[in-house]
């Protein structure tokens, strides 16, 4: 590891619930529980998933509060600070009882055998694909294919890139520990996110005309730019409401069910800001950015593009899963 | 004091240098030396109007280096890290020549007596009111009336108001310690600038028709907003640049000699992100904002206005006090 550089720990729990059960943990509807925060990026790509993919009656899902300490992820959103199917305060108790000398990161998203109330996969990169590949029977009619195979090959592709320059991207540049390991990560970053503008200047998504897995991957970094990694990771050269066409773009999928009725603005800033006490001592969370223009006209439909292919737009979130009020752009 | 809230210690040293030299420190040519930073606000004030008013030769001038530790501001930029004139290394020096108990601030700007090598003041608010109205004599030919009488009530009220919420309110915002002394400083400091974005929308400047020491106080505030306040401050409700009448006014001010050619962009970051380690514990300064659009038209002539009122603007600097090439806007 080169000095002061960041390096993510992606030792996850990798085991996968699969369709024909090979692993022992087979797709089955109302086994198992997705746990997220609305603060994370990663767990977000799951629950964007889930809900275009009309999974929310298959797979129920956990939120944890945005804000945790060293003993991890906790329910204290729920009545009595517990999750109401899980029973467990924190969400370190189901991978305890998963491996009970657990010792690498209690993440999210993570996915929870309810029977056993152990974490049977935190693996998130590959959550989301068995979301769209492996519980497939069980989609809502008029699902979306995230993950098409005649596209595969492009979409990891650019999975590879975005996720090294961009959704890791900026962790490199906030969490570095020396201004040369901060300013490669911020020179990739933007270098990268002049690569995305020119490839989306022409086309409405980023693999072929329909909304896929790298879309979502996407989204999840933008829409968290302003908020929290320009000021709070110094990813500051510009906003992303200055970058015009990546700020179109971020706005079209906003607007977009089952991307923008996701995100909660309010814990993405107070789980970033309160959290990392490395960068932020006083974990003060600022008031600012106004949050405008999310809902506003991009344009993007002049591209042409049919947001969900030969499917349809899923409905409006279950009222248990809706944002709170005030907790969205304004 | 409320919980949290940060508190500026305004304990300067008040000895004034007068036409009538009643205070044992008459105004002289070339016997006081004005230290400043560039990277400080409160010393730009002062570099500023000694430039709009032609006082380079009556008046030399000592910059120290953008970081300093808890000894105090040092000549680091000078050939063997000595102030040429002054003889010294440390700012301190001539404050504890002063007063040997020195135990306050030690701050820019200072204006040192050369032949005792003992601050005279470092009381930045008076400091400009003097080089205004006990310097007069030194001016140039077509120096311009910074603190005009029939203007002073009005320009002391703005002062105030903008002293208050907004030179030292990005301080109260950036160095609180609690949530809520932050959010009522952020507050008070964004209602302000909306205030100030109405007053400015209609008249080019602050008090009257031409430049008085009113415009040099916010712009000193202004100039260093998107570079630091907005983020390492959290003054984000939005950049400078997002906010249309102020940058307008702040663009005018910076093309129109004797400001925009006294900022140092790299000593600004510098400092801010490099000393504050209680905010910024890596010490990492950020790649961005870009600084592009300093020189763009801004439209403001068109609002009238006499810059200089019956003076002219000042010449270009002297080559030896030329900010460094790079350290100005792109």
């Amino acid at each position: 590891m080169a000095s002061g550089e960041y390096t993510r720990d992606q030792r996850y729990i990798a085991t996968r619930i699969t369709a024909d059960g090979r692993t022992g943990y087979p797709v089955e509807p109302g086994r198992y529980r997705l746990v997220v925060s609305r603060a994370c990026p990663w767990a977000n790509r799951a629950i964007i998933v889930r809900r275009l993919l009309g999974l929310e009656d298959a797979l129920s899902m956990g939120v944890a509060g945005p804000t945790h300490d060293e003993r991890s992820w906790s329910f204290d959103l729920d009545p009595g600070g517990r999750d109401p199917v899980l029973g467990i305060e924190r969400l370190r108790e189901a991978f305890f009882r998963r491996f009970p000398d657990y010792d690498k990161g209690i993440t999210v998203p993570a996915i929870v055998d309810v029977p056993s109330g152990a974490v049977v996969t935190n693996d998130f990169a590959q959550i989301t694909i068995d979301l769209s590949l492996e519980w497939s029977a069980l989609h809502r009619p008029g699902a979306p294919r995230l993950y098409p195979e005649e596209s595969r090959a492009e979409i990891d592709e650019v999975n590879a890139l975005v996720y090294r320059d961009v959704n890791n991207g900026v962790y490199r540049a906030g969490f570095a520990t020396s201004q040369d390991a901060y300013e490669t990560a911020y020179h990739r970053l933007f270098d990268r996110l002049d690569w995305l503008s020119e490839r989306l200047a022409g086309q409405r998504y980023l693999v072929g005309d329909s909304i896929t897995e790298a879309d979502v991957r996407l989204f999840t970094t933008l829409v968290r730019f302003d908020a929290v990694y320009h000021g709070h990771f110094k990813c500051n050269r510009a906003k992303l409401s200055e970058m015009p066409v990546l700020w179109a773009y971020a706005r079209d999928l906003f607007q977009t069910p089952g991307f923008g009725d996701t995100i909660d603005f309010v814990h993405i800033k107070q789980h970033y800001y309160e959290v990392h006490r490395n960068i932020n001592p006083t974990g003060i969370v600022p008031v600012g950015p106004r949050l405008h223009g999310w809902h506003s006209p991009h344009g993007r439909e002049a591209l042409g593009g049919r947001p969900f292919g030969d499917g349809t737009p899923p409905p409006p979130p279950k009222p248990a899963e809706v944002v709170p009020a005030g907790h969205g752009a304004e």
